[in-house]
């Protein structure tokens, strides 16, 4: 066991934004310090002595992008040794799923940009984020199959195809929409209402949909099955 | 951001034992230094600064305990101000699976005993170390849920009471075996030999079986979808 350690602590932080038009994208800021300086990389940067580990995260998110956001959820801890040119230093790292409308971007402190990148266009990223970014997006991805998401990234009431949409984004894959109409339905999370959505083509008009606050709060905690 | 870190960085593993007469346990140490001397802790230490968290985790339990693992999968970092009462120290923490008899348990370094407890009958422990070990039950139990388990822990072949009970220990609750054996039987990863299981009490001898190991990897992999 080493007598003295020299091992720095970090975090960074993956915030993927989905609108149905854009689809999933990830935050970056363009660094304006030393290693990797003009590199894209997640927000993120050492933790204070006395600071929480998600206020730690929490403070350097709102510091280079302007963003606040207090429900990231940890995803895992990277610290292979040579990560970081410059010392060794491990990064506990969180993601959460967002609206990016809502945020107004602001870089700042270490960081001279700030963007939405679409998760299929990422640029040339610092250290191991690319790594990172990979392992958020699985970890995603296998979230949304046990917990359902989209209250705070749907309008309030919208056309079954968007909840559809979103999970195909999220997946990055087709999936069976009778199956999923089926499956959604039986969970409860989602009501029909009786509203018609705005005819944009020849289509027939289908029932707007809302969710049930209750009982989707209720699955997030208890979890789904969602084999798609 | 700080200029200047102060930071421990250690990592803790929580190693589950199985065995069908036991149930589960978890190995811990009796620390024979301060704080908490000749309290019951998780095996687990500083990192070196050279040093990968995987090998940090492995070298202390095998100097702690004596007990070579090398398939430990990360849980979660725990990293609150206070959590150690000598100075703020952050603990990647490890868990893993085993069946306790392949070990033979040597006590050395900061550890002055090691030993198995039952998962209900756990001891007063060191640090915030009865939440983690909490948490990692928590995540077991998910984990039996979309990946099979068993093939390391089980007689090469085994009556099906075996699995069930296996299950059941984990869970720590009841479950519909008739449902049970329908899945497992239905996701492939174990088969029915034609040997019957040697009788202890008046009952019907029922068949044994056996892991299909190739299925069982496979699935490993792909994950399962148990719904319990």
């Amino acid at each position: 066991m080493p007598a003295l350690q020299n091992i720095k602590v970090a975090v960074d932080a993956v915030v993927f934004g989905y609108t149905s038009k854009e689809g999933l994208s990830v935050l970056l800021i363009k660094r304006n310090i030393q290693p990797f300086k003009n590199t894209w990389a997640l927000p993120g940067g050492l933790v204070g002595d006395d600071e929480s580990l998600e206020n730690a995260v929490q403070r350097e998110l709102k510091e280079e992008t302007g963003v606040n956001i207090n429900y990231l959820e940890q995803l895992y801890t990277f610290g292979q040794p040579g990560r970081d040119p410059r010392n060794r230093a491990i990064s506990i790292t969180y993601y959460g799923l967002v609206k990016p409308d809502v945020f107004e971007l602001h870089a700042d402190t270490d960081a001279s940009d700030v963007a939405w990148f679409n998760i299929k266009k990422l640029p040339q990223l610092a250290f191991d984020h690319a790594e990172i970014i990979s392992a958020a997006h699985t970890r995603l991805k296998s979230k949304i199959l046990y917990q359902p998401v989209g209250f705070e990234l749907l309008d309030q009431k919208f056309p079954f195809s968007e909840l559809e949409k979103l999970y195909m984004a999220v997946l990055d894959r087709p999936i069976d929409r009778r199956n999923f109409k089926k499956k959604v339905m039986k969970f409860g999370f989602l009501e029909e209402t009786t509203e018609k959505q705005a005819l944009e083509g020849a289509g027939r008009p289908g029932n707007l949909f809302r969710f049930n606050t209750e009982k989707y709060y209720q699955l997030q905690k208890q979890g789904i099955n969602f084999e798609l």
